[in-house]
């Protein structure tokens, strides 16, 4: 006997919230039913097949209709005409520009509608972020930016209670914990590996407690999470939107075609099916999809139809509320055998790689923006300045760019761009440079690019440190290096390397590169003047690699005080050591093979499927073309590894660092062979690692890893390589019971462990087919020069005990995300500023100094 | 410059209703301006690629969304919230049924919104009725059915002025004089033939006036006639149907997509183009198309952006209003060189000639439920009672069946079975025979089928005669020839012949026909008792045929008091005689080939176009196997004709009877060879016709034609066959000074004299390949038993003096679409009665006896 009620959501934990209104106004339903709670939704991506301004207009049509202005125009129109009617929305990147369109007339209603707690906002944030390639920095960042907007425009009433991450390929802990810290009562979503599901579905672990942090006292970061039956879909056979293929609700009498009997009756069956996986009396039907609602009176009427004839009939169901808990997390995500999510983990590395940068540009702007605020004796008018404009566009392109189908590498290529272009660092280097005008921005000092350096006789470099604590940082700046440099501190000029050139592609030429130690203060900034050598002599400083061609095998020697580099690297300060480190041998030779076929490919913008478990190498004859820098330098040691024309690498050791730096630079990948590639770079130790290995969670917590298992079901494994990659946002290790090696990465990257002390991260991959997920494109990305994109990344290599690791590799990773800002201005360096009086210790971290529209400062600290 | 207003429709015509509201409420618009009128519609397809129902629901969506139910839903929401917004909607068989399902709220809205002229009714038909497939009776029932809807619904502001036949393929004199003689100001359409509005483009004849009747004195059939630019579209790029892939207007000032100069430029230049066709300064843009609107918002927020930015210049434009007259039609149409849409004259033949059926039947409904009404005193209710339902069931089927998709022929398949299956013959038995439960009504009577006659020993045929005249008419009835029969008159027996057999297909076992003479009263029945002989001797009134197989030329003769056909056939009692009439030579024995082509065909449901001139044998060796009903019989001579295993024909005279009847029985048409097929029926004379011949109207007045030429442009023939057929509604004559030759048909038929004296009619088509105007399928009638649709119909055939002719053929035409019903009962008959005192002339014709629903008798008569 079943009951069924039209609520937007019901949440089975206890309310905290003494409001009336929101989802505490939901129909609780009745003890002795089964209690169907029918959600009508719509889930809106923030870019994907088409652009985020395209999907809110319903532009580039011929992709797809969907225009979410629809969708919020019939939807308000609905709910208004008819008060039994509920909704929910999710995103606020498309909400927030439809509201600022409304009339006042339209507003108030809409206002009516959320305080009576039928338009019901879920989530909130201003996209519906990736788990998996995501900084926790960007997602609180993002969430902050669209709950903000929620309240400054509804009030309380509005706030999330729910967070709804129905779409996203995998779970991370990280993001239940933060989503409980956040204040929201519950989680559910629609993707996890299809055999957890059928075990869940069999044990009634459908629903459970999230444990989302280690560190955390319980239930700080407890959190109900909730899985949804149909992903986000609705039953079979219940898709009543404009642009679904099932028949509506046919009800006249007179009718041949008259189906209210059948559809009832599937309806039901439907509910028993579904309410057999659950522990309560309520389960939850999600009556929506990818922009549905757009003519939203489809979908009311045949629901309301739909529950006019089915309210009928009541079924007792036994209520328990032993909720199990769960302290891992849900990747990788399986949809069916051999079809692992794990490609995304690293598809679109250029993309992901700019996020990671734009993030730090956002946290520079909102300091200096909080800076100068408090120096106007916090007048300045935030909402107008120009500087203010650019800085809510650069929150808004950062927000779209934590969506799903952004940093995630799974839009079309078009969206890409257009994700690319919303970040364009020229808006970045308005922010950063105001007011100080005469400050240049190099764009490109990531392929040794810079007009202003190359061409001036004397200029100076500004180096700002985001971090909260003084670091000493190397910095490398592109030169003519023909004349000598003349510079305050120990400084060395190195030559482009042959990867720069080949990245570069004729873009500049700078020939070398003006290597300095900076001392920076916390929160501040420090200048250095540098100025052309006049003397024409020989250059002391410059140093030339001298190159070999030589078997992985081979012996090559650098070190610093703490590592030596050979074949073998050694760590010497610590106790530990490591005999047998093959960083070169096969770094960047392993390419997974997926062939291309047309009508059916395995592997995509998602999905990683290589035909074979053992990599190729990058090099055709297994040989490497090796240089060393010459001489014994001050400042940096370094060797150059050349695999083939289009993969390289350079390993550094900085004078008085204990990382080793492993610059990658890898494409275009060929493909002229029919065969998609994907580049692995792979670091083999002796490390007794048995299967185990270690990754973040959005940068922030570490999760165990073990090859082939999973902590909460018995995996049926159908993937050697592939179902056993997870994402790592910043840094992935191995370890035994002393000795640990960390690889901290600049960019999110899937990354594994398939044998006992090896470690490897998938850096960049090209395909040539498809795996049927929707986006109906390959991952082929052509780059500006049409034959692939060159994509370039460091790892930093920390080998140490496993003690002394952890303490390095957190502080170090805070290093990398946030590493310093470099602007040049004229011959008058500016004076070394802090602007705060006193630094914070190094186990605090300065996670957020920004200032609210209203006025506020926003300060997060995190210890 | 250009004003751009919003308003539903503006006709130029002096306005003779004295109401304020409907069309007489929109904006005249401004002396000195270019008046753009944009007009929002739908048009909704009563059946084509989905059946009616199923297009009003919104089902069997894997074909096409379409759902109209939503359509009136989401204007009739639209036009409420903004009082400038206006609508026009056409096809009430879909807006009844909708406005069953409305509370009183939305009822009483939707009277506001047709009060104040902003819900406007546009031609108000049950459907937009086929122009060419239709009788006129069908059409004025059709046109009343809605009309009446609307009347008693909304009152007379509802009452549409303006007729809209945008669709049709090819327009007819007869429907313009009809639309005149009930009151409509002027009709709108979109397809005429290229080359006609290339010249009337050229020439400012884009509006003018249609003299619709050559008898009526004009203006009384005179009708403003505008023809649209877009056939019933947007301009290029203003489609913003949520099905349309043209871009919205996108005003956001902030976006890099906005597209509002883009836009506004485009509309202007349009309506630039435009208004250079036109000799007013009032245009009109059609702003929707198929089943658009389903989500209204779509269409109205971004009209009124377009409007929004759009009014601001002006422009002068003279207006001279001198309109030329057209006397002619618009068939028949081509889209293009070599399109000519004529093949749908005959597209499904079966369905055409139950169409035409049916309209007998439902005058018979009429005629018997007024009989009925006035002997109970006008007092019964009429409403509720069973035979009314039905009686609305099928009228309403009847108005469903004029679509100019449905009898036209070109629908789906499944569509076209249903709307067979709406005018279900058991339907109509029910209603016929209502009140006489002992009364049997056989449905296969045109195959020589009826188990009550043939299993029972004694029994009564009631013959009713639906016309106020009375005639005398020869009936047949299937009986088992064995034992003799006794009758009142004199009858006998004829055997089925093969033909029979072929069509019939072992559904029955009646060997033989009873044919007999009956005299019918005006408007009433008789009743012939017939009896099984109880001898067991030899059957003197069975007549049996004698074959053999001849060459075309042989000779063969049949005569009566009126005619003798040999190959020659001659006219006895008028002075006319002709000298070669090759009635048999090459009857039948025409195919037009058309290739099929996977990727394209020319030749579909709604093109002709065949591969050669010249028409192949339906016989392969060119030779016809003849048999002739042996003995001297008092009633009726035979000839039986076999030109294959699928194509029979059967020359009939009868004793006393004028015209000569021939029988056509041609399928399954063979395909086995990959080409399509389209038969036709030619017979050819001496008649010095000179490329003259003439094609009736809907049933009703008749048009001359001349092969090759068009009376008001100058013709570039691209098809020497298709492009000079004609609709053949109920009969085509040529003729020279003194003799003609008039064939009337049972149904619609395509038709053409393409040499001098020859006369030919499309009679079956079967094809393979499809014509890309959007049914997407082959018209392949696989029919019943999966190998080919069989079809059999009539000719009758006048040969005659060209002044008794006309009169002769219009008695004719009438006798044949109003045939006399048979009915069976038991042995005792029910004594003759007519139920007119008087009975008419024969040059007034009872076109409709009916009572309304609310008890009012509706007599329509014709002189």
């Amino acid at each position: 006997m079943v009951l069924f009620i039209f609520v937007a959501l019901l949440i089975l934990s206890t309310a905290s919230c003494e409001l009336s209104c929101g989802y505490h106004s939901c129909n609780q339903g009745e003890a002795d039913k089964l209690n169907v709670h029918i959600v009508p939704h719509t889930h809106d991506d923030v870019g994907w097949l088409k652009t985020v301004d395209q999907y809110y207009y319903g532009a580039n049509s011929s992709i797809a209709w969907a225009g979410v202005q629809y969708i919020l125009d019939t939807v308000v129109q609905q709910l208004s005409v008819d008060p039994t009617r509920r909704f929910i929305y999710v995103e606020v990147a498309f909400f927030s520009r439809w509201w600022r369109e409304q009339n006042t007339e339209v507003q108030q209603e809409v206002k009516r509608l959320v305080q009576e707690g039928r338009l019901e906002f879920i989530l909130g944030g201003w996209s519906m972020n990736d788990e998996a390639a995501t900084h926790y920095n960007a997602i609180i960042d993002q969430m902050t930016l669209g709950l903000r907007f929620l309240n400054d425009t509804f009030g309380p009433c509005a706030r999330p209670r729910v967070a709804w991450q129905i779409d996203p390929f995998g779970h991370s802990r990280e993001q239940a914990s933060l989503f409980a810290q956040m204040g929201f009562d519950g989680l559910f979503f629609g993707r996890l590996d299809y055999q957890d599901k059928e075990t869940r579905e069999m044990k009634l672990k459908m629903e459970e407690i999230w444990r989302g942090s280690q560190s955390l006292h319980h239930p700080e970061a407890d959190l109900f999470t909730g899985l949804n039956e149909n992903g986000y879909n609705p039953p079979a056979g219940f898709c009543f939107d404009a642009y679904c293929k099932d028949d509506p609700i046919m009800d006249d009498p007179t009718l041949e075609d008259n189906n209210v009997k059948q559809k009832v009756d599937d309806f039901i069956s439907a509910a028993h099916k579904q309410a057999k996986h659950f522990r309560t009396n309520h389960i939850m039907m999600t009556m929506g999809s990818d922009f549905q609602y757009s003519n939203a009176k489809a979908w009311f009427k045949n629901l309301d139809k739909l529950m006019k004839y089915v309210n009928s009939a009541v079924r007792y169901k036994n209520c328990f509320f032993l909720w199990s808990v769960k302290s891992d997390d849900f990747f990788p995500y399986a949809d069916a055998p051999h079809q692992f999510w794990t490609g995304y983990f690293t598809s679109r590395p250029g993309l992901k790689g700019y996020v990671r940068e734009s993030n730090k540009y956002l946290q520079v702007c909102n300091q200096l923006e909080t800076v100068a605020h408090l120096r106007s004796g916090m007048k300045s008018n935030l909402r107008t300045s120009k500087s203010n404009v650019l800085r809510e566009y650069l929150r808004a392109a950062m927000g779209v760019a934590q969506h799903h189908d952004a940093v995630s590498g799974t839009s079309k290529q078009h969206v890409a761009n257009d994700y690319a272009k919303r970040l364009y660092i020229d808006v970045i280097s308005s922010v950063i440079t105001e007011g100080s005008s005469n400050l240049t921005f190099c764009d490109y000092m990531n392929i040794t690019l810079c007009d202003f350096t190359q061409n001036s006789n004397r200029f100076t470099a500004v180096v700002y440190n985001p971090l909260a604590r003084a670091v000493s940082k190397y910095i490398r700046i592109p030169v003519d290096c023909t004349p000598s440099y003349i510079f305050v501190v120990i400084e060395l000029l190195v030559p482009v390397s042959e990867a720069t050139e080949s990245v570069r592609r004729n873009r500049g030429n700078a020939n070398c590169e003006l290597v300095f130690l900076a001392k920076l203060p916390a929160l501040g900034y420090n200048s250095f003047s540098i100025e052309k050598y006049k003397s024409s002599a020989t250059n002391k400083r410059l140093f030339t690699p001298k190159g070999k061609v030589v078997n992985p095998s081979d012996d090559i020697t650098i070190s610093n005080e703490s590592s030596i580099v050979i074949v073998v690297i050694t760590n010497k300060t610590s106790q530990s050591y490591i005999t047998h480190f093959l960083l070169f041998g096969y770094f960047l030779s392993s390419i997974y093979f997926e062939r291309y076929i047309i009508f059916k490919s395995p592997t995509g913008a998602y999905i990683f499927r290589p035909n074979s478990s053992t990599p190729f190498h990058c090099s055709n004859d297994g040989k490497v073309k090796l240089s060393v820098l010459t001489g014994s330098n001050p400042l940096v040691q370094e060797v150059y590894q050349k695999f083939s024309d289009w993969a390289y690498q350079v390993v550094r050791l900085y004078k008085g660092i204990k990382h080793i730096e492993v610059e990658w630079t890898v494409g275009p990948i060929p493909v002229k062979d029919q065969w998609g590639k994907e580049v692995i770079s792979r670091y083999e130790t002796n490390i007794d690692s048995n299967g185990y290995f270690y990754t973040d969670a959005n940068g922030r917590e570490v999760l165990e890893r073990k090859k082939n298992y999973r902590p909460t079901w018995k995996l049926n494994q159908t993937e050697p390589v592939a179902g056993n990659y997870y994402p790592v946002n910043s840094r992935i290790y191995i370890r035994d019971a002393h000795v640990q090696l960390t690889v901290l990465t600049d960019r999110s990257q899937g990354g594994s462990s398939l044998s006992s002390g090896a470690l490897e991260l998938m850096v960049h991959r090209r395909l040539l087919g498809e795996d049927s997920k929707g986006v109906a494109e390959p991952l082929n990305e052509t780059g500006q020069f049409g034959d692939g994109l060159i994509t370039r990344g460091k790892h930093w290599l920390l080998l140490d005990t496993v003690t002394s690791s952890a303490k390095q590799h957190r502080l170090l990773g805070e290093e990398a995300f946030m590493s310093p800002l470099v602007m040049f201005g004229g011959a008058t360096p500016p004076a070394l500023q802090s602007f705060i009086v006193n630094p914070l210790p190094p186990n605090i971290h300065l996670l957020t100094l920004a200032t609210t529209n209203s006025g506020e400062l926003l300060v997060r600290l995190e210890h």
